[in-house]
């Protein structure tokens, strides 16, 4: 099968890889209706180093599947389903807790230690694939693009953003501040908006993706960043906000979040984190009585309370995509979204 | 009136300080029945720079009020109250929401902006006396001398330690890991077995005060620290613990916190950070969705919980104190208290 493979900074191709099939009785084989690209895809495309083999990429798909091992128990053959980011066993502990991204036996895609291979790719073996798939019933991968492109946010982005929002204790009348206007941000806006927030301050600097913002829900916009973008949400919130949903990850990011937070408030983090280090002590979380929070988002223990909104067409976190590339065309979909030319591009097998 | 005033590092001497005397209309005057070193005090006894004429210190008394400004409407002259660590309006929306050390009038002792002294003296001034103090009924100066050191704690180790419990969400059934074998930490012990925590692991190497955690709830106690320490209590909590409480303050101790910490669970500080960096990323906090919460414990807002079982004598929190000087001999205690020679030492004027 064709499939994205990185094989280094700045060097991804769509090449032919081994067609992946069922290794275990608990596999199942998905054929990928649509796949998509993630601002955490950007960091290895960034950084990673060279790589002759390459390693296959992409961790958000949907599709249909066309095969299952003899112990799986909920799926069949042409079942429509939903993929997670992370692989878990839906029996563990942490699976029965809602923390699936914790998973004893779990993992993500992409790993050597599963032999799972990445979404951006024409098919992707699932293991555990009774607790890692949900089954969509009455969804084709010939429905129609806007509920195709709100069920892929479900893989990732949407229950990114509402792990946040959960994590950060948004309730009926909350004051919330969002960093970050990128895909992950703005679906904590959503999130946050759907949970009942009142007052929701995005931060961010790009206009169109802010305007989106506005329509999920944000009652105010600040574009400027650091110290004069703080002074400006502390003066909004009179005197910090009492939930800061921090969904960027970058150190510069999480000191905004240190900056507009209240005493006693919660820094709910859902960026990974791009460092170890950064301040905790009494003069940032310590004095005020502030709570970290946060972590990759078990979008598995999500999915079935926010697909009813979706198939409903009462939220459209799908408007997110402002793009889509065919398979082939996959590099071009990173370029764009380094470039900042596209918001969140969509990947068509 | 004599007070102890640091001088610098190792420098700590009683001598003649100006009377202090009622100077705004909100202002009680109190006589010190009981004061106490703390564990924090000993952080500017290592390292305070010199100052020749030297700051008063002390922030934990019970004492008899002896005079009140015009305004002050709930205390007078011979009430024995409780003063809590913190300087707190009561009115604020931050003392309003239990939050007292953010009080945005309020502030600690021994601070020049407020212009409190110390409360290891024979007399303090009290600004916001209304919000500042507790009174206590029923009690005088003569009371015997268990109930005054329990009476003392309430002023700050033992709410300090409540609020760790409180902010680690200890409930009945609580698995509990308590880093740190000082007053505060054994009084967290004691806070999370009143919470209805079933099993507490107690982190700490001398052998006379873990011994006093047990009488106080521990269920294990594991001497070891580091590496050694943390799988030590991985293995017996079966993967790590869901809550843990840090109540001491050094950067080891919340490496500890992070090292034995459950994936979902939250690590509840109390110890005053001598740190401001610390790991916070994918590999320590992030990766497992761990939460870190905590900070200055607005003891003044759970003295009215905490004092009805202290009154009656089912919990003994005074038994932290194992030694009693007078106010002269303040210095004497500092010294007892850095050679780990005391627990906790009582001042007596």
């Amino acid at each position: 099968m064709r499939a994205a493979y990185l094989f280094g900074a700045g060097d991804i191709r769509v090449v032919d890889a081994p067609d992946p099939s069922i290794q275990l009785p608990t596999d199942a084989l998905v054929r990928v209706t649509r796949a998509c690209v993630c601002g955490s895809d950007l960091h290895p495309h960034h950084s990673a180093p060279p790589s002759p083999a390459g390693h296959s990429i992409g961790h958000e798909f949907i599709g249909v599947v066309e095969g299952v091992g003899a112990d799986v128990r909920t799926l069949a053959a042409g079942d429509f389903v939903i993929a997670p980011f992370a692989v878990s066993c839906g029996e563990c502990e942490f699976c029965r807790a809602g923390l699936h991204t914790s998973c004893v036996r779990g993992g993500f895609w992409n790993d050597d230690r599963l032999g799972t291979g990445g979404g951006q790719a024409e098919a992707v073996r699932v293991p555990f694939a009774d607790g890692t798939l949900v089954k969509v019933p009455g969804v084709t991968a010939g429905a129609d693009e806007p509920l195709l492109a709100s069920l892929l946010t479900l893989s990732d982005v949407y229950g990114t953003g509402w792990h946040a929002a959960v994590r950060g204790r948004v309730t009926a009348g909350s004051t919330v501040t969002v960093i970050g206007d990128g895909a992950v941000g703005l679906l904590a806006v959503l999130s946050a908006r759907q949970l009942g927030a009142e007052r929701i301050v995005l931060m961010g600097r790009h206009r169109a993706r802010t305007d989106l913002g506005r329509e999920y829900g944000a009652t105010d916009v600040v574009a400027a960043r650091g110290e004069e973008g703080i002074a400006a949400v502390r003066d909004l919130t009179g005197g910090g906000s009492p939930i800061v949903l921090e969904a960027v990850g970058h150190l510069p990011a999480y000191q905004q979040a240190v900056g507009v937070v209240r005493p006693g408030g919660v820094i709910s983090r859902v960026g990974v984190p791009q460092y170890e280090e950064a301040p905790v002590g009494f003069g940032s979380l310590f004095g005020g009585n502030i709570t970290l929070t946060g972590g990759p988002a078990p979008v598995r223990a999500y999915i079935e309370d926010l697909l009813p909104g979706v198939l409903a067409g009462t939220v459209e976190p799908g408007r997110v995509f402002d793009r889509t590339v065919v398979l082939e065309d996959t590099p071009k979909g990173y370029t764009a979204m380094d470039d900042r030319e596209a918001l969140k591009v969509m990947v068509r097998p």
